[in-house]
């Protein structure tokens, strides 16, 4: 039994602190948010995230962080990419002993570029943590809290703490697999939230599976050949973090990206569907951090460049789709290994 | 302008037949079933494989096989795995001149576990073709039909044939890349007709889409492995006719694979199965080939394996599921080259 803290208690905080309590660890969710400390604690429901699914018994619920990293071996991150930097600098105030540092968040910061553990690691004192730890996978935070058969990849450039990482989660409906690639890992798990909105107007604009299809596969090419370009094994966006992940974003009724993108498809603008949202799109701001980066570093991304345009520039989004379409004759696999 | 017979008048020959119309080809639509001829001729629809859709006005039928191949400078073969073999005796009888022969079936045939293009070459006379293409992707015929945006990998080992056939095909809504890869293309859209399968047992059982995704990308997984055993470029699989496809085919209400094996996976026995679908099913035959040559060959295919169980030996498919989920702890990557 490990005492182990998960930091935020959105959909996906809690669904892995549930997860950690099954496997009967001793388990504290912690999120920033007094009132929602105070309303889970009485309904013992997560009711805006999760609802209806009632808390195990066992999870402690703080708002306090210093005592809800007390005497932990592990820390879970799990909060929007944006608030990532000042999470780390809270904790560099309380923590006492050294802990493993997993996160389950999935996005790249606009400007800088960093992946998740790129600013944890510019952020937290290093006296605290050796490796961090991505968790990954095609993981919807509704099914993995009623049990349904779920995987992912617990990715960290040391095999050891992956293996930590693994044995603290895995279970019968919670299959977990190691890698060490966790360039890919992270960049698969941002990256795919820009396919998803592509995928969502494409639905949006009335469009069907083929084309749907044809953006999920030529989206997963694009973004190979970004990560592949900043040090990734290509061979991880065939596993779960890669087309796993993009598969289960761009098809789901869940997926809020997909959502954000279905009413961009339909017409409506930028800021009338983040009022409508009312919770973080990851997809958005890794649209302008990888459209920007494939500018500076000449990579060429057709999909990430309209999708930016229907968000940025305000192009409609048949007009990009056409263009996609009606692009020079090619290649197939000449043009995914270039 | 290029004169072409299509020989099957399925869905996805009525389809194709369609696109090449609209291309402005002179297009001959061939059916081995008089009555059916008939019927089209009469109504100007294809009422049982794509309803309430008009035929183009230019489009001929034909019941009588030389009149339909006469003079034609190509040949796209689009009939059952089980019909490819006769048709081409057929043609051997027929044939006058030499033809680009286009085919785009999607099957392995059992015991000689040969693809369609290797069939072709066993049957069809030397004298009247001297290359085989293979047109895959994924492509619903209904969609196709009403020209949403689809895109297709035209395959060869003859690059000009597969160029030729990109040329034929090409247009606004009907997006065409070449492949030399026509291993890797025909066994992309053969075997992830068994993953869909697996997909419907899947959705059948009443789970969501992270045992889905998993499914899917684990399925990739070892399709990926089988196919590069075979001779395939593994990079083919993150393409069109492999993931592309396979999305397609597991995601779809329109997929008959997945559509049959949902009906399995709510307990329903094989016979009824076949019964209700009316229609071949191939990824039923498909499994049967693939599970002999991974037995032959010794390839891991715990998907393939399990599906195969759930089919011919009435293994339920909730313990295969659960088999699956609680394999030994493994590493992704790793796992996914060897």
């Amino acid at each position: 039994m490990s005492k182990v803290a998960v930091l935020g208690a959105g959909s996906w905080g809690t669904a892995l602190a549930m997860v950690l309590c099954d496997n009967g660890h001793d388990v504290r969710l912690w999120t920033h948010n007094k009132e929602q400390k105070h309303v889970m604690e009485v309904e013992r429901k997560n009711q805006k995230y999760l609802p209806d699914i009632a808390l195990p018994a066992s999870l402690a619920i703080y708002n306090d962080l210093s005592q809800a990293i007390k005497e932990v071996e592990a820390i879970v991150m799990v909060v929007p990419t944006k608030a990532i930097r000042e999470l780390c600098l809270k904790l560099n105030d309380v923590l006492t002993n050294k802990v493993v540092i997993i996160h389950g968040s999935k996005g790249i910061e606009p400007n800088s570029h960093y992946r998740i553990s790129e600013m944890i690691k510019e952020e937290l004192d290093p006296v605290f943590y050796d490796n961090v730890v991505a968790l990954s996978g095609p993981s919807h935070a509704e099914e993995v809290s009623v049990k349904h058969p779920t995987t992912v990849t617990a990715a960290s450039e040391d095999e050891q703490s992956a293996v930590y990482t693994q044995d603290l989660f895995i279970n019968p409906y919670f299959r977990v697999y190691t890698s060490q690639d966790i360039i890919g890992v992270e960049l698969g798990g941002a990256l795919k939230n820009i396919i998803a909105l592509g995928a969502g107007i494409s639905d949006g604009l009335g469009y069907g599976d083929n084309a749907k299809a044809a953006l999920i596969t030529r989206g997963l090419t694009e973004i190979s050949r970004m990560a592949t370009k900043k040090g990734a094994n290509p061979l991880t966006f065939i596993g779960l973090s890669g087309v796993g992940d993009l598969i289960v974003t761009c098809t789901s009724v869940h997926s809020r990206n997909w959502r954000a993108g279905n009413m961009l498809g339909k017409g409506l603008p930028l800021q009338e569907v983040l009022d409508n949202m009312g919770m973080t799109v990851e997809g958005i701001r890794t649209t302008e951090a990888v459209y920007q980066l494939a500018q500076e570093e000449k990579i060429e991304m057709p999909i990430t460049t309209g999708i930016h345009d229907v968000i940025y520039e305000r192009r409609t989004p048949k007009e990009v789709v056409d263009a996609l379409m009606t692009r020079t004759k090619t290649t197939e696999v000449d043009d995914i290994s270039s």
